[in-house]
């Protein structure tokens, strides 16, 4: 019976909005999921708030508390996180909590679609980034040194091993492979896409000839060992020409994989391409949880006023839903949010419009 | 008279193509410098060819003859690289020359210039990027190791210096004073500048708080203690919002300042802006040694067609005489290529235009 089912897709979804605008836009996201219409198959949401973010930390002195972690683990079958403030200068014992929830629930990969839609932009692009979740950079293992003439010195290790970089190449090959099937199902004619699906790994292996040299290795080896991709091309760009090649020819791009940093300076730019970092959603995605999350960071300027796009945090609650099994929930939710795009009547001040925060996810609500 | 000036102002410029269009854009800044009009106070050019590469290393084993280093130190006063090809798979041995040469040649500053023409771009900015060019993951400190299962780990050093990070602060504050004194030259109707000279930090101290906050801290200080950049406006951006702001608000930034990777991606990303990266030059500048050299890289699907934009091999061939003290020689090619991008009509193919890298030098020497 229905009682069943409902139980059977009870999902419980963590909300840590953390800082600034995180506060307006992880409530318009809730708004949404509650909202979709209720099926036999669709899940049941039940939400429990949990805190972290750089004002936590100022008030309690920890940014990513042990209960958030402890009930996500336990109580959570995903989560939305909202934005974490920069601190603008050197503050003792803290690290960003949106780093460390990667780390802790090995997230381990990042995926993040920036596509224009079809009438609000100007360059015509359907890329996604798959950004290593884990290493690189940011595993943060910094030291600083006083040299003989009294100056400091700094390092910071950047670890790139075999086994991430497999990972996130598996998820690149995977995802182009997915998408290649749901393009197949548009019209030719509405296709921004007509070729084989491919993924662009990008490095820096001219100068960085060990670590870049074996996460671009790794990754090839991904399609070179498993004959299931043979029909997903692939290419490379160094991560200076990816930047530049980019924005000359965004439409080049079908998947594109990257090392961690890059991965986050790459995501900036494409969401440059699309006209508001307030569009670009993504998802942590590890092998049993995921953790939708706006690309956008807390925008303390704006915050509080209702001047934020929701449209980010709603499209990353999309995220969550899709790499959590519910592809047609995900899908209408997409496809709102697109129609309110197209109309191009509601929206929020980064795109040019007057709507607040809440006019926006109304008019998203009413078309789910 | 005339022959001891002439005597006084003999300059020896080493020449090293190195790869691919290196071999076209290289003979072209040499006409252009070839071309300037002879006055008392002009340098007189002698021009040495030096060999570099990758090819080379192909054919000899070694990508930077120490032949050509000896020579650059024992007699040029200057030089003009080329472009470099980047191997498409791993080479044992092989490291790129222009690091190399940076590191050996102790050139700690990246200066880009990235500046639209009236009339040929969409975008209107005129920003100068300061690279600091000799440390960061540039120093190449790479180890791999296997671990209990098996897999390779992979760890490179990333190194920032207080004293690295001090030069290239202070060539940023001075460079911003530069150019204010050079904007207040021009009638302000037609300053695209109105306000006050700004360095921009780029970081990503959110994340490397040791590293890039030592970064940080070290440029701010060049401000805080010197009364002289009192009149400099300073401000900072994370290294994924900068690549996001770049091309939203390219007119909000002057000049920039960069650790050796951002500063790398950050200017593939603003000749993106200006339309081509065939018209963005830099010169690696050092106390003692300059070295002028196209963005661009060596476009081995062009080369050796006349198709290659010789504009910032030219362009870097004004600022390594501007870096030498020749600020009117730089000002006459700066001039002569802005009159011929202007003109619109001779271009090369990245330009939308047909005519040939030989046209392009032409149109321009007759300007001068
Ligand atoms: C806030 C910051 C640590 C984070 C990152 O660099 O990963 C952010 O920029 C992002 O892209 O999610
Ligand atoms: C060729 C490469 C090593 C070089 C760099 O990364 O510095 C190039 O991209 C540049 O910008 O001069």
């Amino acid at each position: 019976g229905l009682a069943t089912v409902a139980q059977l897709n009870k999902v419980t979804i963590g909300l840590i909005p953390a800082d600034g605008i995180g506060r307006e836009v992880i409530p318009a996201a809730r708004q949404v999921l509650e909202s979709l219409p209720k099926t036999e198959s669709s899940p049941r949401f039940e939400f429990i708030h949990l805190d972290a973010g750089f004002e936590h930390f100022q008030k309690h002195g920890v940014a990513l508390p042990e209960e958030t972690l402890t009930r996500l683990r336990g109580e959570c079958q995903g989560a939305l996180f909202g934005a974490v403030s920069s601190p603008s200068h050197k503050v003792a014992g803290y690290s960003s909590p949106i780093v460390a929830l990667r780390k802790h629930l090995d997230l381990y990969a990042n995926v993040r679609p920036v596509a224009s839609v079809a009438g609000t932009d100007q360059k015509q692009l359907d890329m996604l980034i798959i950004r290593e979740n884990t290493e690189c950079l940011y595993i943060k293992q910094e030291r600083i040194e006083t040299d003989a003439k009294g100056q400091k010195v700094a390092y910071a290790d950047r670890k790139i091993s075999e086994y991430a970089s497999r990972r996130a190449g598996q998820m690149a090959f995977n995802m182009a492979l997915m998408r290649d099937k749901l393009r197949s199902q548009v019209p030719a004619s509405e296709r921004l896409w007509q070729d084989k699906p491919k993924v662009t790994i990008v490095h820096k292996s001219n100068v960085l000839s060990v670590t870049d040299g074996l996460w671009r290795e790794t990754v090839r080896s991904v399609k070179e060992t498993n004959s299931k991709y043979a029909g997903v091309d692939m290419d490379e760009q160094l991560v200076d020409s990816m930047v530049y090649r980019m924005f000359r020819e965004p439409e080049a791009f079908d998947v594109v994989v990257a090392p961690n940093l890059y991965g986050d300076i790459i995501s900036d730019g494409a969401a440059a391409l699309v006209g508001s970092l307030g569009l670009v959603p993504s998802a942590n995605v590890g092998d049993h949880f995921v953790v939708g999350e706006p690309v956008h960071g807390s925008a303390p300027d704006i915050a509080g006023q209702q001047k934020a796009n929701p449209i980010a945090a709603i499209r990353s609650a999309g995220l969550l839903l899709e790499h959590m099994g519910y592809a047609s929930e995900a899908a209408r939710i997409y496809q709102a949010v697109d129609g309110v795009l197209r109309e191009g009547q509601i929206k929020t001040p980064d795109l040019g419009g007057k709507s607040t925060t809440q006019d926006v996810t109304d008019a998203i609500c009413k078309r789910l």
